[in-house]
Protein backbone atom coordinates (compact mmCIF):
# COMPACT_ATOMS: atom_id res chain seq x y z
CA UNK A 1 0.00 0.00 0.00
CA UNK A 2 1.04 3.34 -0.56
CA UNK A 3 2.23 5.75 2.25
CA UNK A 4 0.29 8.81 0.88
CA UNK A 5 2.57 12.18 1.01
CA UNK A 6 1.47 14.63 4.07
CA UNK A 7 3.32 18.03 3.75
CA UNK A 8 6.04 16.20 6.15
CA UNK A 9 5.66 12.80 4.78
CA UNK A 10 6.72 12.13 1.25
CA UNK A 11 5.23 9.51 -0.44
CA UNK A 12 6.66 5.59 -1.03
CA UNK A 13 5.54 3.03 -2.56
CA UNK A 14 4.58 -0.07 -0.57
CA UNK A 15 6.76 -3.29 -0.79
CA UNK A 16 3.51 -4.81 -2.88
CA UNK A 17 4.39 -2.32 -5.05
CA UNK A 18 7.97 -1.94 -5.92
CA UNK A 19 8.58 -3.41 -9.54
CA UNK A 20 12.00 -5.06 -10.77
CA UNK A 21 11.51 -2.62 -13.60
CA UNK A 22 11.45 0.13 -11.51
CA UNK A 23 14.71 -0.59 -9.47
CA UNK A 24 16.14 -1.77 -12.51
CA UNK A 25 15.76 1.53 -14.02
CA UNK A 26 16.84 3.50 -10.73
CA UNK A 27 19.89 1.78 -10.69
CA UNK A 28 20.77 2.39 -14.24
CA UNK A 29 21.71 5.92 -13.80
CA UNK A 30 25.29 6.63 -13.00
CA UNK A 31 24.48 9.27 -10.39
CA UNK A 32 22.19 7.13 -9.15
CA UNK A 33 24.03 4.31 -8.72
CA UNK A 34 26.47 6.45 -6.95
CA UNK A 35 24.26 7.95 -4.53
CA UNK A 36 22.87 3.89 -3.80
CA UNK A 37 26.57 3.03 -3.28
CA UNK A 38 27.11 5.97 -0.73
CA UNK A 39 24.18 5.16 1.40
CA UNK A 40 24.89 1.18 1.34
CA UNK A 41 28.55 2.32 2.75
CA UNK A 42 26.64 4.89 5.15
CA UNK A 43 26.45 3.51 8.78
CA UNK A 44 23.09 6.36 8.86
CA UNK A 45 20.82 8.14 6.70
CA UNK A 46 22.84 10.88 4.55
CA UNK A 47 20.88 14.31 3.75
CA UNK A 48 20.66 15.29 0.11
CA UNK A 49 23.45 18.26 0.62
CA UNK A 50 25.92 15.16 1.96
CA UNK A 51 26.00 14.12 -1.84
CA UNK A 52 28.75 16.39 -4.07
CA UNK A 53 27.42 15.33 -7.50
CA UNK A 54 28.30 16.55 -10.93
CA UNK A 55 25.27 17.26 -11.96
CA UNK A 56 22.81 20.90 -10.87
CA UNK A 57 20.30 20.92 -7.65
CA UNK A 58 17.82 20.47 -9.40
CA UNK A 59 18.80 17.41 -11.80
CA UNK A 60 20.12 15.58 -8.24
CA UNK A 61 16.63 16.10 -6.81
CA UNK A 62 14.74 14.43 -9.66
CA UNK A 63 17.66 11.20 -9.08
CA UNK A 64 16.56 11.37 -5.24
CA UNK A 65 12.97 11.06 -6.52
CA UNK A 66 13.21 8.34 -8.85
CA UNK A 67 15.16 6.35 -6.16
CA UNK A 68 11.97 7.18 -3.78
CA UNK A 69 9.60 6.51 -6.32
CA UNK A 70 11.01 3.12 -7.22
CA UNK A 71 11.28 1.93 -3.62
CA UNK A 72 15.07 2.19 -3.44
CA UNK A 73 15.23 4.90 -1.29
CA UNK A 74 13.50 5.99 1.80
CA UNK A 75 13.13 10.13 2.36
CA UNK A 76 12.46 11.66 5.42
CA UNK A 77 12.29 15.17 6.35
CA UNK A 78 14.17 16.48 9.32
CA UNK A 79 14.00 20.11 9.90
CA UNK A 80 14.31 21.25 6.20
CA UNK A 81 16.79 18.76 5.19
CA UNK A 82 15.64 15.30 3.64
CA UNK A 83 17.43 12.25 4.65
CA UNK A 84 18.32 9.28 2.69
CA UNK A 85 17.85 5.99 3.53
CA UNK A 86 18.33 2.27 1.42
CA UNK A 87 15.02 -0.07 1.66
CA UNK A 88 18.04 -2.64 1.90
CA UNK A 89 15.90 -5.08 3.99
CA UNK A 90 12.86 -4.75 1.62
CA UNK A 91 14.35 -4.81 -1.81
CA UNK A 92 16.54 -8.02 -0.13
CA UNK A 93 13.22 -9.67 0.98
CA UNK A 94 11.71 -9.09 -2.66
CA UNK A 95 14.86 -9.44 -4.60
CA UNK A 96 17.01 -11.40 -2.74
CA UNK A 97 20.56 -10.85 -3.02
CA UNK A 98 20.08 -8.27 -6.35
CA UNK A 99 21.30 -5.23 -5.01
CA UNK A 100 24.16 -6.78 -3.29
CA UNK A 101 25.17 -8.29 -6.52
CA UNK A 102 24.30 -4.89 -8.40
CA UNK A 103 27.18 -2.89 -5.38
CA UNK A 104 29.59 -5.86 -6.53
CA UNK A 105 29.13 -5.62 -10.32
CA UNK A 106 29.74 -1.29 -9.67
CA UNK A 107 32.35 -2.08 -7.44
CA UNK A 108 33.87 -4.30 -9.77
CA UNK A 109 33.44 -2.26 -13.05
CA UNK A 110 35.10 0.80 -10.74
CA UNK A 111 38.11 -1.41 -10.33
CA UNK A 112 38.52 -2.59 -14.06
CA UNK A 113 37.83 0.80 -15.04
CA UNK A 114 39.39 2.85 -12.58
CA UNK B 1 36.62 -4.22 -28.52
CA UNK B 2 34.13 -3.35 -30.53
CA UNK B 3 33.36 -5.78 -33.41
CA UNK B 4 32.61 -3.58 -35.80
CA UNK B 5 29.82 -4.32 -38.17
CA UNK B 6 29.24 -5.68 -41.98
CA UNK B 7 26.54 -6.09 -44.08
CA UNK B 8 26.37 -9.82 -42.86
CA UNK B 9 27.67 -8.91 -39.31
CA UNK B 10 25.69 -6.97 -36.74
CA UNK B 11 27.77 -5.22 -34.62
CA UNK B 12 28.52 -5.68 -30.74
CA UNK B 13 30.62 -4.05 -27.91
CA UNK B 14 33.40 -6.31 -26.67
CA UNK B 15 33.56 -7.70 -22.46
CA UNK B 16 35.42 -4.01 -22.22
CA UNK B 17 32.82 -1.61 -23.41
CA UNK B 18 29.73 -3.34 -21.63
CA UNK B 19 29.07 -1.20 -18.82
CA UNK B 20 26.62 -2.10 -15.71
CA UNK B 21 24.56 0.96 -16.18
CA UNK B 22 23.68 -0.20 -19.99
CA UNK B 23 23.00 -3.88 -18.92
CA UNK B 24 20.78 -2.67 -16.16
CA UNK B 25 18.89 -0.30 -18.70
CA UNK B 26 18.75 -3.25 -20.86
CA UNK B 27 17.06 -5.25 -18.40
CA UNK B 28 14.98 -2.62 -16.90
CA UNK B 29 11.95 -2.64 -19.48
CA UNK B 30 9.15 -5.40 -19.15
CA UNK B 31 9.59 -6.47 -22.85
CA UNK B 32 13.37 -6.88 -23.01
CA UNK B 33 13.37 -8.85 -19.10
CA UNK B 34 10.35 -10.97 -21.23
CA UNK B 35 12.94 -11.62 -24.25
CA UNK B 36 16.19 -12.17 -21.70
CA UNK B 37 13.91 -14.73 -19.34
CA UNK B 38 12.90 -16.73 -22.13
CA UNK B 39 16.41 -16.84 -23.69
CA UNK B 40 17.99 -18.09 -20.09
CA UNK B 41 15.88 -20.62 -20.18
CA UNK B 42 16.15 -21.76 -24.10
CA UNK B 43 18.59 -24.61 -25.23
CA UNK B 44 19.28 -22.71 -28.00
CA UNK B 45 19.63 -19.49 -29.71
CA UNK B 46 16.47 -18.39 -30.79
CA UNK B 47 15.50 -16.09 -33.92
CA UNK B 48 13.40 -12.49 -33.52
CA UNK B 49 10.73 -14.12 -34.92
CA UNK B 50 10.17 -16.61 -32.17
CA UNK B 51 9.18 -14.07 -29.91
CA UNK B 52 5.72 -13.06 -29.61
CA UNK B 53 5.53 -9.78 -28.14
CA UNK B 54 2.96 -7.62 -27.60
CA UNK B 55 4.79 -4.52 -29.27
CA UNK B 56 5.15 -3.96 -32.79
CA UNK B 57 7.59 -5.31 -35.43
CA UNK B 58 9.74 -2.15 -35.10
CA UNK B 59 9.62 -2.24 -31.23
CA UNK B 60 10.39 -5.69 -31.06
CA UNK B 61 13.50 -4.50 -33.46
CA UNK B 62 14.58 -1.43 -31.28
CA UNK B 63 14.18 -4.15 -28.17
CA UNK B 64 16.87 -6.68 -29.73
CA UNK B 65 18.86 -3.98 -30.58
CA UNK B 66 19.16 -2.21 -27.18
CA UNK B 67 19.65 -5.87 -25.50
CA UNK B 68 22.62 -5.98 -28.67
CA UNK B 69 24.03 -2.95 -27.85
CA UNK B 70 23.98 -3.39 -24.19
CA UNK B 71 26.47 -6.69 -24.61
CA UNK B 72 23.16 -8.78 -23.32
CA UNK B 73 22.85 -10.75 -26.66
CA UNK B 74 24.59 -11.55 -29.21
CA UNK B 75 22.65 -11.69 -32.33
CA UNK B 76 23.76 -13.65 -35.62
CA UNK B 77 22.32 -13.78 -39.00
CA UNK B 78 21.34 -17.06 -40.29
CA UNK B 79 19.90 -16.45 -43.66
CA UNK B 80 17.94 -13.53 -43.31
CA UNK B 81 16.84 -14.39 -39.66
CA UNK B 82 18.29 -12.99 -37.02
CA UNK B 83 19.12 -15.35 -34.18
CA UNK B 84 19.64 -14.02 -30.50
CA UNK B 85 21.48 -15.76 -27.58
CA UNK B 86 22.16 -14.38 -24.17
CA UNK B 87 25.90 -13.12 -23.15
CA UNK B 88 25.51 -15.34 -20.04
CA UNK B 89 29.39 -16.46 -19.85
CA UNK B 90 30.48 -13.52 -20.17
CA UNK B 91 28.27 -11.31 -18.05
CA UNK B 92 28.79 -13.60 -15.85
CA UNK B 93 32.86 -12.87 -15.53
CA UNK B 94 32.09 -8.76 -15.84
CA UNK B 95 29.18 -8.90 -13.03
CA UNK B 96 29.17 -12.17 -11.48
CA UNK B 97 25.58 -13.72 -10.07
CA UNK B 98 23.77 -10.33 -11.47
CA UNK B 99 22.01 -11.71 -14.36
CA UNK B 100 20.97 -15.13 -12.12
CA UNK B 101 19.85 -12.57 -9.53
CA UNK B 102 17.58 -10.36 -11.93
CA UNK B 103 16.05 -13.53 -13.54
CA UNK B 104 15.28 -14.91 -9.91
CA UNK B 105 13.83 -11.56 -8.82
CA UNK B 106 11.32 -11.54 -11.87
CA UNK B 107 10.40 -15.03 -11.37
CA UNK B 108 9.30 -13.89 -7.86
CA UNK B 109 7.78 -11.12 -9.22
CA UNK B 110 5.69 -13.09 -11.28
CA UNK B 111 4.69 -15.41 -8.97
CA UNK B 112 3.57 -12.91 -6.21
CA UNK B 113 2.06 -10.67 -9.00
CA UNK B 114 0.38 -13.97 -11.10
Amino acid sequence: MTEQATPRRLAHPGPDEILLEGVLHALSDPVRLAIVRRLAAAPDALACSAFDLPVTKSTTTHHFRVLRESGVVRQTYRGTAKLNALRADELERLFPGLLDRVLHAAAAEEARRG
